[in-house]
């Protein structure tokens, strides 16, 4: 007596029968140094986009190549199931993030690895893996149904990595394309293997440069040392004051225009923080951040301000008794909401340029890009089909939270769609997205998959 | 009738006729990428040393290549005067800077060029320049006389700029070769173009590696930033710390030993401080050191902590929203009389390990080398020999300065040879050493090359 299969079942026996040609698909994909921020591997970058093109193309999407100031955007859209069914728009990216330092890598980042059901490779989760297992899961729903249950639209981006300024500038133009009910932005996480969880928001971004100089020539530190004043002194002096000894920003005004969030949201967030898990997983304390808020609050609901990165001087090997002209470093601001990008950055520049000692320039340059910080609506539709297809595949019960990372466009790209979002994902705090030896899971690979296919079926039932 | 030169007149006119030929060979030894600090020019470090071990051959030295843990040092010896006359032991070094930053060289830095009348070359001062006109006053003292007035030690050694720590280690061994009356350090400078002057004092220094841990991977900065402790913020915390507001240092009894000089020694230092000239030769200006000292006091006659180098987390093209494992500084310290080198550098490390914050942790690796302050005495016949040469080249008084940078070996080499010691040169603020653009003029080639003949001389008449 043959047994029918549960709609989650069926698609749990496609992934497993395909699942050497998934990887192989998922691998060719990883492959592709689509890194963004570096101007050397424009031409890489764009056969990402053509990858994705094709793979759309192949399961039935009409498909453009937006071309853009930056790297391309691919936008694909299948209207079959018709007026009277609601529009998904989902949004990933191809791009990926730089590999260095490339000597702490195991394996070679464009060449996935299999270890431990792990693949190793930069983009593993970040966001090549969960961009396929929802082009993967779109391909199943086609195979299942004969067409999509509902409209679905795709945007996958290439500069998500480097502030989104191509995809961002078109935005405007694209309003009639991209016009949908919901947005699901498939570029987040759950807050542990076990723990189903949709995000209800994430954190805006702004990123800068700042200069520090002391002379207009490098100087011998032996014959100017005690003269001028060492840039390198300055910088730490003034990145030092960013901070309070609380661990709070100490930039004027900088938490003045934060939403507090209702208490009903705050009682439903998953609030588990596993110090012990922290430290074994990063070899790291949570001893950084505002001292009065919890982790989880820190790591999502409170602003930050950090330093991505500070050179000056002598940096290789041996020693050199130099005082630089210059010294450079690389801050970024998290947002929440609703704190006005534009003016919390302002806000950090003009107080690092206030902090300049005497015989010092300081000079910042906020980066174009970056944005707000979205924020879902938790008794939308979308929320709800999501939430649920969660608790179908973990068997659990969904729960809420908020993402510490930042994708700048998504808020843009929910106001040129007119949609409600949802922020849904299957990463892991652990997977090192950003660092070296990024990793994502073959059972999230298929929860990811099954929770795409699943979400889909739902919004198409209501 | 034939006028009869004086003694500085025939050295004039043997520098003048051989002009062409002298600066060929000097452009010989500066195309040679000596840079001791670097591992991978081991070879090109040799060559130097082999190119000064011929030259002294070729003008009567008996010449040993003293092989170390490190580079190798030339060491040469000419008693042909007797035992009657006293012996001058010459310190110079083979050894460069490393280029870097290369692209701010107007010219590259191993194909000396000459723009108006400044050689432009890595080392064109620092001290192939010094070095090469001792060594072609050698060549003239021995034309002019046939042998040397008085017996010439040298030595010419290939670690200058990393620590001398080869040369260092064998100078108990090499007690009786070194054995002199007196020490000439060729590898200092003077205050002005037109001002004659002898160094007294150099400052020592010590080196070191500082590191910052906060966790074992990098980090993705949204989704940590707020946990941990930024190790980039903890440098920059831990370095300001080592500065208090009126710019002195720090750290518990760093200036506990210092032997205050003589009054009638202060009254009679180059005092001068021409602020508008600094500014215009260095873009910079005098904002650094102790704010209750003068320029030249905290150049020279005080010790400084300097960060010449720092680095961590993302530093290329773009944005990399890392919150990196580590943080990295080097750390040099200047250390005037009496200061120990390794009591002073163990009191900056304790101190930079006491200001971790929770979470960081901070290790510091003291260099080997480094060395004391050398202070010369005054009254000595070496300092009068060479007063005298430079108030007759110059035609005005010589005064006494204070050198601010190091040669850690000076103060071991005075004990090894027991000889009392004078810091000479033709250096001046602003040839750039240790930075771009380097250079030296034609003058002070010549009023060098005037002074080490005419000392010796001088030396040879007492």
């Amino acid at each position: 007596m043959t047994k029918t299969l549960t709609p989650l079942e069926k698609y749990k026996e496609i992934f497993n029968d395909h699942k050497p040609l998934l990887l192989e698909e998922f691998y060719s994909f990883l492959k592709i140094p689509s890194v963004s921020s570096e101007p050397s591997y424009a031409q890489t970058v764009r056969e990402g986009a053509d990858w994705v093109a094709h793979y759309l193309r192949s399961i039935g999407f009409n498909v453009d190549i937006w071309e853009t100031i930056g790297h391309p955007t691919v936008f694909g859209q299948n209207l079959d199931a018709g007026p009277d069914k609601p529009t998904l728009l989902i949004y990933n990216h191809y791009d990926v993030q730089p590999v260095d330092p490339i000597d702490l890598w195991k394996s070679s980042p464009f060449e996935p690895t299999l270890r431990d059901n792990q693949v190793y490779a930069r983009g593993a989760q970040d966001n090549k893996g969960q961009c396929f297992y929802t082009l993967s899961a779109l391909r199943s729903l086609r195979m299942i149904h004969g067409k999509f249950p509902i409209n679905i639209k795709i945007v996958v981006e290439g500069e998500e990595e480097c502030g989104s300024r191509g995809l961002t500038k078109i935005l405007s133009e694209k309003k009639k394309e991209l016009a949908a009910d919901y947005l699901a932005v498939v570029d987040a996480g759950i807050p542990a293997k076990d723990v189903p969880a949709v995000s209800l928001g994430m954190r805006g971004i702004m990123t800068m440069d700042v200069t520090v100089t002391g002379s207009s020539t490098d100087l011998h530190s032996g014959s100017h040392g005690g003269i001028v004043y060492n840039p390198n002194r300055a910088l730490a002096e003034i990145l030092a004051s960013l901070y309070r000894p609380d661990g709070s920003v100490a930039v004027p005004g900088y938490y003045d225009d934060i939403r507090e969030l209702k208490k009903e949201t705050l009682d439903n967030l998953y609030m588990d923080f596993d110090e012990a898990h922290y430290q074994k997983a990063f070899g790291a304390k949570p001893t950084g951040g505002e001292k009065q808020y919890p982790p989880v609050h820190r790591a999502c609901l409170r602003p930050t301000v950090e330093i991505n990165g500070i050179w000056g001087g002598y940096t290789g090997d041996g020693f050199k008794t130099v005082i630089p002209a210059k010294a450079h470093a690389k801050v970024s601001c998290r947002l929440v909401a609703d704190m006005d990008p534009q003016k919390s950055a302002k806000q950090v520049a003009d107080y690092l340029i206030s902090k300049a000692p005497p015989g010092i320039t300081v000079e910042v340059d906020i980066h174009h890009g970056g944005g707000k910080a979205a924020q879902a609506n938790p008794a939308s539709d979308v929320v709800k089909a999501f939430s649920d297809a969660y608790t179908e595949v973990f068997g659990k019960k969904c729960q809420f939270i908020f993402e510490g990372g930042s994708i700048p466009v998504v808020t843009a790209l929910a106001e040129a769609s007119q949609s409600e979002v949802v922020l849904v994902g299957m990463g892991l705090p652990d997977d090192n997205i950003h660092a070296p030896n990024e990793h994502f899971g073959l059972d999230r690979l298929e929860k990811g998959f099954l929770i795409i296919a699943r979400s889909i079926e739902l919004l198409g039932n209501l």
